[in-house]
Parts: C-alpha cells; structure tokens; sequence
C-alpha cells in the first residue's frame, strides 16, 4: 500500500489522513463542489473532485470514486463511517479492480448489515439477543401467555408490520398481556392491513454500550473495551464515554468476552463495533448490531488503550497481519462531545452557514479535536452538521468531564449556532455526573438541560 | 491556598492558570499597559493592570504586584519563569507580606544565583564542576604547568577580567601551555590592566544536559531525567529534547544522582533544573547552574513522566507536600520546538507585528501548543519574541522528530516573520536525526539549515 484513497470527508477523512502521513503512505482525497476548499482536500497530497455536493452526486458515486483511485494510481481504499463504509457491493467493486479494501469482507459486511441475518449469527455465537417471541396472527393468540413468561416484563406488544414506535404498546405483566395483544393486532389491521403481532422484551432504562474490536481474519481477535454511548438525542449519539461507568467488572468482561464471540463466528478483520443494549437495573445486555467499520466515537478508546485504531486497520490491510497483537488495558477516561452547528432552542435544527470564527483551545496530551473545518470554511446543509469532536482525558471520569467542560468553553464557533452550551449543561447535570446515563437521558431532562444552556449561552457568550 | 496571583505574562502565566484551574484555584493575572488584551488576561478569573509595557515599570514592580496581591485577596504568587522568578529579594518581600511563595526558600535562590557560591555548593555535594586553577599573575607562571595538568587538555587559558570570549586562548597539549599563558597575561594587561590568569577545562563538543529535579523541603527529592538542550543559538534555547539521545544509562544515572546531591545538600524544595555541561567524547559532565523555577522545556519532562510539574508546585505550596512523591520512569520521547517571532535570513532580528493569521493543528494527544497569543493579537517588542513552544510525543525519537515537522507545517503564522522553516530545517537535517547535537550545532551547520529553511519557505508558503 503506497497510495490510499480516502473516500469520505469531513473530520474523519482528515484523522484518516494523519494516521496514513505518519505510516508514509501518501493520500488522495476526493470532493463534492461544496467541498472544493474543504480541510481534508488540503490535507491530502492529491484531491479530485467526483461531482456535486448532494452525497447520492458524489460521495456515494462508487463507479467515479474507482475511476478516480485507478487515474491517481491509489491502490487502497478507506470508506472511513457512513457514505459507502459499510456497502458491500462497493467493498466488492473495490476488490474486483485490483485494489485493497481498508475493512472486513464484504460477505461480513453484507451478513451483519442485515438486521435479521446479523441476529441469527449472534445466536449462533451464543451472543444474547432481545428475547422475542414467534409472531401471533389475528384470532390466534394461543400460547402467546407462555410466550410472554419466556419473553419477561415487561416487554411490548409489536405490530410485525409497524416501526418508528407505531403499533406498540408495553405491557408490565401476565394479566394484561392478552388483552393488549388483542388490541394491538386489531390497531394493526386498521393500520397496517397486517394484523401479525410478535413479543419483545421492554428495556425501561437501557444504555447503550458498545465493544471495539479488532480481528486478525485467521477467526482471532481482540477487543479493546467498551464505550457507552447511551446519551442520544433521537438515535443520534450526542457524548460518549470510555469505560462505562458504573459498569461491574463481570458484566464488562462478559460483554468483551460476547463480542469476541461474535468476532470468531465470522472471522472477523479489522476494526469493528459490537453494540449492545444494557438493562441498566438487571445487568442483562443483548446484542443489538454490529457496526463493520471506523466508529465516529473510536477516539475516546484510543485515548484510554493508547492504540491507534486506523493506524491498525491501514498495517492488516497492507501487510495482512498486525505486529502488535495484545490485548490492551485501559487508563483512566476519556469523554467524548460532538459539536454540531444545530440550535438546541429550536428544536435542535441544523444551522449550517459560514463559521466567522472558530477557536479551539490550545493542544494538550489530555485533549483531541477531530474537525474537518477551520475559521472561514462554510458548513454545508448537504452533510451532517457535526462541526467536531471534543475528546478528553483524565485519570478518572471527574477529571475527564471538568476537562470537556473547560475545552467546550474554551471552544469559540461564531456565524453558527452550535449545541455547545447545551454540552455543557448535559456535562454539569446530575445525573450524568452520577453516571446515571441511559438512551433516554436527554428526552428526560431536556428542558432543564435547555435552560442550564441558555444560562451559560449568557454567561460565556 | 485560594487565589494565586501569576506575576508574569505570555504562554506560561496561562500554563500556570491551566493547572491552577484544575486544582480549583482562584487566579489573578497582571499585565502591562501592552498586554490588556492578552491571552491570559482572558483566561484569568481575574486581571490587574500593573503599569507601562517595559518590564521594569510593570513586570519587575514587586511593590505594585504585591499591592495587587493584597487588593484582590490572592493568598499565593507563582512568579513563572524570567522576570521576578530568580529574585529572591521578591520572594523574601511575598513571604514577609503573609503570602504563599511558589517556589524554593528565598536563601536557596540566593545561594544558586551567584555563579561562584552555586560552584561551591556543586563541590560540596560532591557534584563535578568544570575544572579549573587557581589565578597566576604576571611573571608568577610557576606551577602552570601542573595545574594544566590537573585541569586536563584541551583548556583555555583565561583572563580574570575578561568575559564573553574575549581574553582567552585555547591550548591543546602541555608543550604551548606557558608560552600562551605568558601571552593571554600580556594582553590582558594591555586590554583590561589586569594580567591574571587561569586555566579551564575546555569541551570542544559540549551538549548542554540538564536534570529536573523536584525537592520536598526536608531533605528528600526525586528526578524526572534529564533533558538534551544542546541546540542554541547565542545561549537561547532553540529545540529541546527529553530523554537526551544517545546518553549511556550509566552517565544518565550519574547525571541523576548529581543533581539529587546538589538537593539534599541545600534541603531543596520545589520544581528545579541542575544544568550540566557533558563532554560528548568523553561522557564526563560538569555542573553548570541550577535553575531555581519551573523552566521553560519543563513540558518535554511532562510529556515523557506524564506529571505535572506545575500541579505538584501549588500542592507543595498548598499543602505542604505532594502526595505522589515517587520518582517516575519515562514513556517515549518529546520535542519542543520555540516558535519565535524573528527573522532567520536577517540574522534572527526579532519581527514584531499584528497576527493576521495564527493557524494551530487540531489537539490530539500527542502534540501540546503553549502559547500566550490568538489571532490579531500583536507581538511586542517589548518582550522576549517567543509565539509558541510546539511540543510532541512518539513512541521514540524518530517520530516525535516526525510529528514535530507536521506540526510546524501545520502551524501557519502570517502578519510576522517567524522561524518555523529553520526549525524545520534543523529537525529534518542529517546531525540532528542522528543525535549528533552540541551547542555549536547551529553555528556550524547555519548556513546550510538557512539554505534548507527558504527552500521549506518556498514549498510550503
């Protein structure tokens, strides 16, 4: 691997070209016209652009992306996360011409890209899934009270047909279990015109906590402990932390040892993320994807094993093994918050524009800012607003939060609007200084968190 | 401890206020007339102007700081390094005022700070010193030839009374050794009317090596290694280094167990630097100075121990004692460059003015900026024209080398002229790879490391 083209933008094409500078393969970037100045096509030492800014014209153009890798002589390709990261056709496009694909099979990437396949290869790593049930048709409910004692409350009543939270009701015990689902598969007809209803388990205070691991492709690998990422706004991670808080050493490791599993199923290769759902009262965790690629919030696990991630992804690409096969162990915390141009006071609506300044603190060993942007850059409405990633460290979880406070602070975005007060308030609540975090944290607290952030928009300005 | 006053100015009063911060104390900043809208005066919790730009009517005021001390309550005085830091006359008036004096006793700043007691002191502990004879006057050159003998050779015959390279022969063997006494003595009549003479232990290839000590006050200390700050230029520090390249373990320990020495004999306490100069052929060193502050490489120390050599300074002031009082081992290795505000071409003449522009690489852990100064800030001629001290860590030297030149490049000053590509050139050039550094590097390789510097100049922009 001499030349590696980075299809992607933003923040993680940038940290993806660092890490290749420093193992002395030279880079070619590649960008949309809104992207023309961008950070990561000065960074690169070659860039050509693939067509207009809308991602479906550009980024997502696998045909232009491959032309562009053979006419600058790139033999390798990094999709970093989203856009084509986890699109099996493209990794199989890159390998039918020649070329090195920085990533896992593409038979692993199309297995765990299917929801369904990705939890029947789970179950058959002896990974656990959300208990469920067979689905129950209209009139024929029988056996679905034993369904429920195996599925255990409380646990929602699902309509096969619905999604996004329509057709569902929870249902806390035995004695109401028939009658609701009843009603759901009458709903369901109405709804859906598919009266089909099927039982799964309630997590009432879930947190998401996720295994980085990295495979070798011979059926071993490593994990490098887990994140939690349980503070969302709308599935979208908004701070992430590694390790989890409060999380007992025996859950921990049988979380790692759960995503090794996984891991040996399908001789997995390279980087990748076990996510699961946590039960935060029980303890119990289930499996709920794996994600086969680079992960946004990779960074707060560098920052505690010292490994770097891309640097390990770019030498089992290159030379088909790593030198550096130990397991890790972790040192002290690290915290992550993603500063999008987005105005928490309206609903937390992206508002791109042209970013008039924007300070960031000076460097430390305890801090990292991954951007893709620099004062004067424009951030466009075609892509996702997030404007940075704030990562600190410290040696344990209260230094590591006083330290994304002090940077948050320390960071200066003006002709934007950003969320960054309202980091800070989800910083300095109780509850997250209580390690008391869960998928619902910020819809719980959100219009006290919205107020502490108004009062620290005044105070900071 | 509650509120700390710095008496200083630029990238370390911010240093100091970044780890007072963290500790949870209160700090006052002073600052000149020309320094209102300084970096740490913003960073401060609170700010007091002390007087004109020139540091002798504002930065040098003991009266008017101690003043300030008192009006805005501050119960401490970290004094940083230069300015009032070596005055021990200021530290005895903070002490007399009631206040916490961050640094060592008042009498061990005394005693270091005079050459000749700090010699005496060095001999005591049983720490080498350059040797050297005692005077012989004019017509009274019996017993030179056995002093040069005990000196050891090469060695320069010196005038009493002269100074900064004027009055004084090299000898390289016993044979010429009368013969140029005879004539030093002659024209130091002619030169200075005083014909005394002595002789002193030449190092013709000398690297400056120094020790980081920290004492606790009763006798005890430990040392954070040493540090290699053999590239000068005119006796300024230009690029320093931690551990020192290529230093045997056993003159290391030596090295480290000198510097302990000279502690114990004067019970220090405190951040500190014993300063030898080491015979890069032979391996013997000699003591040169201590340094009784924080000083300036100190984050290279910081970066290879991972402590904080501020922190433990106002926990000893605070408290006492430091908790921690184990000697670390070192991880890796650290560059810091000095990001200067000069001009290399026209014999490095200070090019104070307006930052137009002042472009940072984004914090990642492996890299630390200190620096007093942001966008549109101006550079005064006022004060020592340091921007930036650009800091890295790699697993060895070679890739702190390798980051450091990235991070300059990344570094991007406009409105001044600065000596990033001579830095540059130095670190890229074949001497400095190969840890062939003494404190005449520069001078002889200059006009080569210019030529390597405008080519960098023109590639880069």
């Amino acid at each position: 691997m001499k030349k590696l083209l980075i299809a992607n933008r933003g923040e993680v094409a940038c940290r993806i070209i660092r890490s290749a500078r420093e193992m002395g393969i030279a880079t070619v970037a590649v960008y949309s016209e809104a992207d023309a100045a961008a950070l990561h096509v000065e960074m690169a030492d070659e860039a050509r652009e693939i067509g207009p800014a809308r991602a479906s014209d550009s980024y997502l153009k696998t045909e232009t992306i491959l032309t562009v890798a053979t006419e600058t002589g790139a033999d390798a390709i990094h999709p970093g996360y989203g856009f084509l990261s986890e699109n099996a056709d493209f990794a199989e496009a890159v390998l039918a011409a020649g070329l090195t694909w920085v990533g896992p099979a593409p038979e692993t990437i199309r297995l765990m890209g299917d929801k369904q396949s990705a939890r029947r290869t789970a179950e058959a790593a002896g990974v656990p899934v959300v208990p469920g049930s067979p689905r129950f048709a209209p009139g024929a409910l029988k056996g679905v009270e034993e369904a429920g004692h195996a599925v255990g409350y409380p646990l929602l009543v699902k309509a096969a047909s619905g999604g996004g939270g329509i057709g569902m009701r929870q249902v806390d015990g035995p004695e109401a279990l028939t009658k609701t689902a009843a009603m759901v598969q009458e709903a369901a007809v109405k709804s859906f015109g598919d009266g089909d209803i099927y039982l799964e388990r309630y997590l009432p205070r879930a947190r998401h906590v996720e295994v980085q691991v990295f495979g070798f492709g011979d059926g071993t690998a490593i994990h490098l402990h887990e994140r939690d990422c349980s503070l969302q706004r709308r599935f979208q991670k908004v701070i992430e932390e590694a390790p989890a808080p409060g999380l007992p050493e025996a859950t921990r490791d049988a979380m790692g040892n759960a995503a090794l599993s996984l891991c040996a199923e399908v001789s997995y290769s390279g980087a990748g993320t076990v996510e699961f759902i946590l039960d935060a009262a029980t303890g119990e965790f289930f499996f709920l994807e794996m994600n086969t690629r680079i992960q946004v919030e990779h960074p707060v696990t560098e920052m505690v094993t010292g490994r770097d991630l891309v640097a390990m992804q770019l030498e089992l690409a290159r030379t088909g093994d790593v030198k550096d096969r130990s397991a890790p162990g972790t040192d002290g915390w690290s915290i992550e918050c993603r500063l999008y141009a987005e105005n928490p006071a309206k609903k937390f609506f992206p508002s791109p524009g042209k970013l008039t300044r924007f300070d960031t603190p000076a460097p430390r060993p305890d801090l990292r800012i991954e951007t893709g942007f620099r004062v004067g850059d424009t951030v466009s409405p075609y892509y996702d607003p997030l404007i940075a990633k704030i990562v600190t460290h410290g040696s344990d979880r209260t230094a590591a939060i006083t330290r994304a406070v002090t940077a948050l602070r320390e960071t200066k975005a003006e002709g934007i609007v950003t969320n960054r007060e309202f980091l800070i308030a989800c910083l300095a609540s109780e509850g997250f200084a209580a390690g008391d975090v869960h998928t619902r944290f910020i819809d719980d607290h959100g219009a006290a968190l919205l107020e502490v952030a108004a009062a620290e928009t005044e105070s900071v300005g």
